[in-house]
């Protein structure tokens, strides 16, 4: 095995991760905090004690994952859950501080699905979405077996596939969007309103896959309508791409049988081409890491996954 | 100007065409028939006394569009509207008669996007979903400047892009596909069912295009609800692939504003990301030829149109 690493950045509006990542994908050293509510340069400061805690030798790159929307490549980063940070120049102030190395940075969803690809349920195949399903719904596409970014790096998308086209408005101004039926607070919301621990302030997806999992039958018609908006929105991504594997993760997939079961069901029912039944959906492997792992293989795979500057 | 040509085969239920195609995409020689309802040999000897018309100097491969589906990239052919092909050894054959050139095979609609992508409405831009309408809805995808295959070269079947879950059903077996709504025939029995022509016993998307124009208030809403179709299926298409620009070409296409206006007033009624407001959506460019350029492109711009052996 080399001794080249990789130095990995995963920013979130939760926790702020950063890792050495070898070249076959392993985190060898972990370091997290919960992501601060404070200004920009107060954020930067956090980040940057994070990164002292790491090794640096046999560095040959950083890559970084990071909540959306951003200038891409530029790197430029305002965070939808990370108001402190607003057209940080993020990309820029880690070049600053890996002076000769390679900075590359992507949208998080993007960067787990390229971890997937790269070492996770999607190893070996070359038309892969990987999706994030959690207090959004994101993804990440790579088709013939190379990162597709769009027109400004924001290829993936999925949340805003529209699966109810007189459905609920969604937070991107439109409407029945996949994420504003199948995100976990929509979903949480949605159950309340039919009277699940309707006298709570705030009940989270995670309380409501638990109770479908006891069958709580508002939490099972809650998941069952998370299924049945991703299912549409996987089928018409299957027609519309030609897929191997489509990888789930984020917090609401750890559901397991409860969502997958009804999605399944659904795909299965609207992906009729002949070419969409060879498709395998199927669960994330990655986990917690898969932002780290992704954003090293900006670097250690750059030739599939690094189209830019 | 290179001496090179290509020559470029068009197969479809209508008609045969072949030409040849210069380096700038000039389509210079053109021949075409009716397609023959004839046996499976009878219909390949048809195609080779049109190829007998053509000059065969300078030629450096041959590219073909041929209505799906196929095997990819074998091109064994079996032409939905062609019943006398299934599982015919197209590209074979070719091969055999023009010992020693490359021979280039992909579906109908990948090959008109890939005309508009080389010399149409999409050149110069990276991200390109190029559209037919007519019979049914199809289309190609060039991404990151490269065409998109998928797992077995099905990749841009936006026809079976979901825009009405609960819809009616669609030949392929699914419910509220795009081309369930949108295809031209779809709509003319939509639009006689509403009373539209009732008495005739076939009318056409022709016809229905030609009264929207007058002002047939049945038709016009027959148009509309074929643009609205087409705007969610656009819609999703971009959130998910951050598009530059979107051609919509076939023969549906020439109805003009009264399909156009509708289907941008969907689209931007859900096309609200910021990434999606820069997105084009316009007419095809190439017309009747755009299967023969496509099929050159195959040959002359391999690097980013031929992705196979």
């Amino acid at each position: 095995m080399s001794d080249e690493r990789v130095l990995a950045i995963d920013v979130g509006g939760t926790k702020l991760a950063v890792g050495i990542v070898d070249p076959g994908g392993r985190v060898e050293t972990y370091e997290r905090t919960e992501t601060p509510k404070v200004d920009a340069e107060g954020l930067w400061r956090t980040l940057e004690s994070l990164l002292d805690k790491l090794p640096e030798s046999d560095l040959i790159g950083v890559g970084v994952g990071c909540g959306g929307p951003m200038e891409w490549p530029s790197g430029e980063v305002s965070p939808l859950n990370i108001p402190g940070w607003r057209g940080f120049p993020l990309r820029e102030r880690l070049r600053e501080r890996y002076k000769g190395l390679p900075v590359r940075i992507h949208n998080d969803a993007v960067t787990v699905a390229v971890g997937e690809h790269w070492r996770g349920a999607g190893r070996g195949s070359r038309n892969v979405l990987g999706m994030v399903i959690s207090t959004g719904v994101g993804g990440g596409l790579i088709l013939g077996d190379r990162l597709i970014d769009g027109a400004s790096g924001n290829a993936g998308h999925i949340g805003h596939i529209v699966v109810d086209p007189g459905g609920m408005p969604c937070k991107c101004g439109g409407r029945g969007c996949l994420e504003a039926i199948a995100r976990g607070p929509a979903l949480a919301a949605w159950a309340q309103a039919e009277g699940w621990r309707a006298e709570q302030m705030i009940a989270t997806a995670k309380d409501l896959a638990a109770d479908a999992a006891r069958g709580h039958p508002i939490a099972v018609a809650a998941m069952r309508r998370a299924g049945r908006a991703l299912g549409i929105a996987i089928a018409s991504a299957t027609h519309l791409l030609d897929l191997d594997v489509v990888a789930i993760g984020g917090g609401m997939s750890q559901a397991g049988p409860m969502l997958f079961t009804p999605l399944d069901e659904t795909f299965r029912h609207h992906a009729r081409m002949e070419f969409a039944r060879h498709v395998r959906v199927v669960p994330a492997e990655l986990g917690q890491t898969a932002g780290l792992v992704g954003a090293a293989a900006f670097i250690y795979g750059a030739d599939r996954y690094w189209n830019a500057d």
